[in-house]
């Protein structure tokens, strides 16, 4: 809000929503004033929420993951396939594949992808770390799970280099068409790397 | 999320964001991490927000405002035409008056409008204390500020009607093509509405 027009309490949370990503000027003041009115209902357990999250949430020395411990739960879970480490950019990416129930290895999470441009280069991303669990004799496979983009198709590349010496096998996501996808909607890169990697019947 | 992927507190963090108006679960998740990735600049001033708004936010005992006095900053201004009340559905549209800078009066909050099928009935909004307030001998006018909508304009009947008999002129806001506008874009109601009220040169 350029101007002033409620009490700083209320300006000061409204500036603060609207940092959220997906919240806007006009969003949060939307929402500022969801959190005023449900006072009981919203207000009061979020303010509660951020502050136990404040507290307790740590990110995992292991693998970069976000938990109330470290290592994380993922991390000391003795269920897990210790013998392959899924790398991916962000804890989002970490929280989709746990979603879509796909893994039972450990984890990675780089905290980005390299962009030289912006000034994000290895040594701001979680690498060296990477590196030493890899060379640390139980890990057989590091899968790079990283996003089909210019950026992270070039970190998984970095990836590969920095890796290759430690006897670890690297493998990338497959890349084709979607399950439910249709080919109309596709993009010639993903139509050409579908047919590139086409399986025999 | 319909599978547990996170801790707890991320979980209750990620399904109270998520009833924010405008955030969905997956905005809601991304708005959890980057809390969680900007702790300092982030999460510890918001949670501490919100814990400020929780102690000293509450609502105008006169028009139904939200600040930190009641009487609100605006009701007690010895700056306010006291002889005019500007009637709003919501604590936002007040806001939007005031950001417009082109109300010197006192508001009334009505805390959202009459919609008999969803049961909000009179009783539901804050329509006593405005007639009380239109009673009480200082206020010469009330201008009803309400959305454009069947609702908002269903709400300023029934006020009307109300307001009828306690001595004050009631008002609304003009109708008409939007300052910017171009007629190609605009409804038929409105270009309707614009030529019924035309102005004389």
């Amino acid at each position: 809000m350029s101007k002033k027009i409620a009490g700083p309490e209320i300006e000061r949370m409204v500036q603060l929503l609207s940092r959220l990503p997906g919240l806007g000027p006009r969003s949060a003041r939307k929402a500022a004033l969801a959190l005023i009115k449900r006072r009981e209902e919203l207000l009061a357990p979020l303010a509660n929420a951020l502050n136990e999250a404040l507290d307790k949430i740590v990110v995992c020395g292991e693998c970069g993951n976000v938990d109330t411990l470290s290592p994380c739960s993922i991390c000391a879970s003795p269920k897990r396939d210790r013998s392959m480490i899924v790398v991916v950019e962000e804890v989002g990416d970490l929280w989709a594949l746990e979603r879509a129930g796909v893994v039972s290895a450990l984890y990675h999470v780089l905290g980005g992808f390299l962009s030289p441009l912006d000034g994000i280069g290895p040594d701001r991303l979680n690498i060296a770390r990477l590196i030493e669990r890899a060379r640390g004799g139980e890990v057989k496979e590091v899968l790079l799970a990283l996003n089909a983009t210019v950026e992270g198709q070039s970190t998984a590349h970095y990836l590969t280099e920095q890796l290759a010496d430690t006897g670890v096998e690297v493998s990338r996501l497959a890349q084709g068409v979607p399950i439910g996808g249709e080919l109309d909607y596709l993009d010639e890169g993903t139509l050409a790397a579908a047919i590139r990697s086409r399986k025999r019947l």
